[in-house]
């Protein structure tokens, strides 16, 4: 229940801080016998690396070492403790506003409960602690692998452009996510990639940022899953994916857009295909009751603009008590939705591996 | 883990089905000495009971018992049992439909999930369940109530139809809220509500149903609640909000409007007011870095029309093995959102006063 | 984690008073498809029921009633709520010493705890509370004998008075388990049985009561059980045995007298018997690095002498905070130990199904 | 509820093998402001470390390293991670019998349980696992320090010889502990602990082992802590107690005595002190109906013998499957009852710290 701990088996704890030495996590409860190496850990982590025209120009190889649980190539059943150390901490950034929290940000709530703070790039509230979810979800990926089971993500809207998606199947949702891989945004669609790059650009130089919205898509769940009444399992995903950083809401299949819809709309039909119980659409976004239905899990996330920017902001000098302008220098994402998606994606992951191990999917020993 | 319990030190147990004996919950942790009363769970369950011109012409008075845990009109500190039994059952209209799952609703992915289905009115996918989240809300409503927290909720839109919530101050909210509980549809505004009368009118008489969207409100707020990472608060309750049935999308304050947002808008500048630290506006919903900041915490709530329509609909008779067409009759809500908000407002409660209690803000005793 | 539910996917809730209108349960994350019945739950209520020579004169037929989670003679998957109306309610044995808390018993610590206590018969500090746990128990049980698995207890020491036990095979458990049901006070010996019921109606005339030992045997055990480090078997096994009131230790297979044994005589050689891999001898009591071995699972457990006696003692009066005597009036078991086994063997139930469901070897629905 | 993760708010994650890279931990929900240092954790664990005449010859300085959650020497309230780096590695002792499980370990059930092991020095279930429960334990008792409370623990009992201990007040169990921190065995009486001197002496070189009974007590606990019903305080301990490799019982206040104790013996009398209510006698062992009462809490611990003994034994080769003999080379304690205090200290401050913070009692900042 304290903070820093996700999951019930399949467990993962985080910890560091974006200044302090390392980061990183320690996953319990991964089933033994899974074929596992650090470069299943960096591949994952290298797609949320900073670098890049758009990203933080923060220069960090976030270089994953496997401290225990791998045995001969493959996991033991022990926990799994993973380290990646911080090569390029500049705090100095830090020091003319150890006293000022920056609108937006956790400074202010942090310091109001913990009486300390650390000032050194948010510490613990920075979005450099998402590398130890990274790395949890990448053993939950290699472990949903074994099962056919993907979870992917892209930006479908980023300062109000938004691409036209069309997926009517798997295919159609593995395609979507090749080009948005191919994309350093992250965006699936050409033209609106473009437009979307030319106004980050014009937001960067006004000292500004961008928010956005992402999708992600589990495919090929499995049916069955997910507790009625309180552990939905729509219900335990959007605690996973409101869990991350600068999220500020989630929806799942037609979300908010069923307040314009009619029930015989929304409802989906259920049908025959080749002898087999089907849904004719997936306005549910895999979902019914909170079980999931084996069509796909579908999930729309917000994403707020990088509180980070370099214009002229108010805040509260809490030394002086008194109230100042801010100007935030640093290295900062000008949108961090692509950034985002990789954590993203192993929430999402650690959340279906752990509801798979409660309800005995998947076993303590492949 | 398991489904039907809710919380971690307050913590609710529901049971019981739609066409069952009776429907109840369980809870545990409640502090000792809090003055308690059938009538103070009775006010609540009122606010959600069938009935009205739109809502389910189920006659169900819905009386609490209270079976345990209070003693001298207080409470002990012990588990307080919660018994509410069920009167106008009529599992009649449910005999037809007994093979075939209705679309939209959970009858497929619970058959598929345990094999054995009670048939009867949706057995415990019912929203009857929610009578004992409504009773346990109501605990959780008097324990905020000493400390001058309110959790409030009205709807925001239905049928596409919404309408403009200016809010500044709590006193604002709080005439919403009163505005809205007079209001058979908690639309607190007269013009939107006439429209959405007659469109729900309208909508029902062509055998269909409505969506809309809820506010659900927590007026003074301690600041420094949420634990950071993962149980953020934001999570917690989004968690809490997603495990309602029907509900698919929740968002914190500027919510999904932050893709067409700045970071210099949606950043709340921080200023002094009479020596203490305020936000200027509440583009944060009350929740930044997933702690709360003591400003009001403003939710967002996508549910979905009622799945339940007299219209013809395709499902498949899981007996025979082939596509039927089906028409559901029995009593039931052409709009579920008004019934829902006690329930919103019930989940929030708990949550919240779940998380005061495991901060030890809380006592075990009063 | 607040303390009236246990476990986690198994997972039941209790409440009621000794003196209350009820008291009852409801279990969570049962699997669907058990055949259940109020029989099956009565069955194990009987044995743990008052009357007989040996127990408390309290008149209750403790007759259960099924309220939810069973539909056409089998379980749901929804939670089971369990009601026992209380019949035999005496308060006024315990009007006079409601300010005075009784030594030996909790209510002084409750008293402290929440300042507000409910006198009546102990409250819910009372054993009459465990009738929860043994109708919680009967479910576990009864899923337990889809596996072949039984869990069994009886008296081993009483007042000093002790039984030879010699089993060296599942059958010789079972045997000395079928001597000890015939047996009022649960002892498997007649000779000890004879001599420690003459001791206890000794000691009931004196107005005083005995402790003993009861060994509880889980015959047929799955191998495997058990998260190693914290979550090992053994450790969840004393947790759930040191839940129950009276318990003041417990030992797992040679127990306490591993401080007097080698490693070469403690240590189980392992052996080849057909072809399997056995354990010569089960001085582990079938856990071993906290997973279970599949020999059988013994435990030993101290239980203390009833409280309740009639002998003077000396307490304090809280009202008038002064030294008084006090004399225990009412209906008081000499000695706790035969009805306290039911109640043991239904926590090590429920902690086996709790840990077989969470290791995914028992499945959501059968 | 992985089997790795200990406690609820105050929350530790332990992992690494004992040939592995290293061995480490992760505390999670320690409040801030907390002045700590690599100095406070290196302290508990010289207490444990191996070494001496009684211990393994293994060369470990077993010093800490503090990767996260300090800043300016103080506790953030963010998660704090120690590391541990293993030194003096010798897995060549463990090529002979990779295929060969160890009688009395957990060799044979872990290979069971995840069909992949690690042979090297028995990987996760090795006591060196403990490190990371005595540097979590460390950071327990620096937070126990600020409201009075001690955890200490002695020997009373190894090989059948035991130590008379009579203690009446804090201070005679302070003198008590002192005198065992003197002695190599942690036996706080002189001619006892040459006694037993003398037969470790003796059984090493016969190639066997020693248990024994160490006692644990809390000084100064705070009075009402504990959940009633299920999370009793002593459940609490007791499972914490019974998470540690090689314990095989524990017992609470008089324990196994009670069964030859009437209940006018083994009641406490309530009595006042300088108008202060107190109990007369401790028989309790500081817990009555599962809640603190103030007074001392006193447990025992039966430690069963090392099972590494150099004699010969019996067991089976996993790969021939065929019986074989076993003789086990390399460094292993006589008698783990010394080091296994500072383990079972651990365990009992951090079990006392998480439910004092889910009681309130300590708050998330200092």
């Amino acid at each position: 229940m304290s903070g820093n701990v996700f999951g019930n088996v399949f467990r993962i704890s985080t910890w560091g801080e974006s200044h302090g030495k390392a980061v990183g996590c320690v996953v319990d409860g991964c089933p033994s016998n899974l074929e596992l190496s650090e470069k299943d850990i960096q591949k994952e982590l290298d797609r949320r690396k900073p670098g890049g025209r758009f990203a933080s120009k923060r220069m960090e190889k976030d270089e994953v070492e496997l401290l225990s649980g791998i045995f001969e190539g493959k996991t033991t059943g022990a926990p799994i403790s993973m380290i990646v150390y911080n090569r390029d901490v500049k705090s100095e950034h830090y020091e003319n506003i150890r006293s000022k929290p920056r609108p937006g940000h956790a400074d202010l709530t942090y310091w109001i409960k913990y009486k300390h703070r650390d000032w050194r790039g948010g510490g613990r509230s920075s979005a450099r602690e998402t590398v130890g979810r990274v790395a949890g979800g990448a053993v939950a990926k290699k472990i949903l692998g074994k099962y056919g089971i993907k979870v992917i993500g892209y930006s479908v809207e980023i300062g109000g452009v938004s691409c036209e998606i069309k997926a009517e199947s798997e295919e159609d949702y593995l395609k979507i996510f090749k080009k948005s891989e191919r994309s350093e945004l992250r965006v699936p669609e050409r033209d609106a990639e473009k437009r979307i790059a030319e106004l980050i650009e014009n937001v960067r130089k006004e000292g500004d940022s961008l928010g956005g919205i992402a999708e992600i898509v589990i495919l090929n769940p499995p049916a069955g899953i997910g507790d009625p009444v309180f552990n939905r399992f729509s219900a335990l995903l959007s605690f996973a994916i409101m869990s991350v950083p600068a999220v500020r809401g989630v929806e799942v299949g037609s979300g908010f857009k069923v307040s314009r819809m009619r029930g015989s709309e929304n409802n989906d039909p259920i049908v025959l295909r080749n002898g087999e119980i089907k849904l004719l659409t997936n306005n549910c976004g895999g979902v019914l009751g909170g079980i999931t239905t084996g069509t796909p899990v579908v999930l729309r996330v917000a994403i707020k603009p990088t509180p980070s920017i370099s214009k002229l902001q108010r805040t509260v000098d809490l030394d002086r008590m008194e109230e100042v302008e801010l100007r935030i220098e640093g290295r900062h994402d000008p949108c961090i939705v692509p950034r985002a998606i990789p954590v993203l994606e192993a929430m999402c992951a650690m959340a279906l591996v752990d509801q798979m191990m409660i309800e005995g999917i998947i076993p303590r020993s492949f």
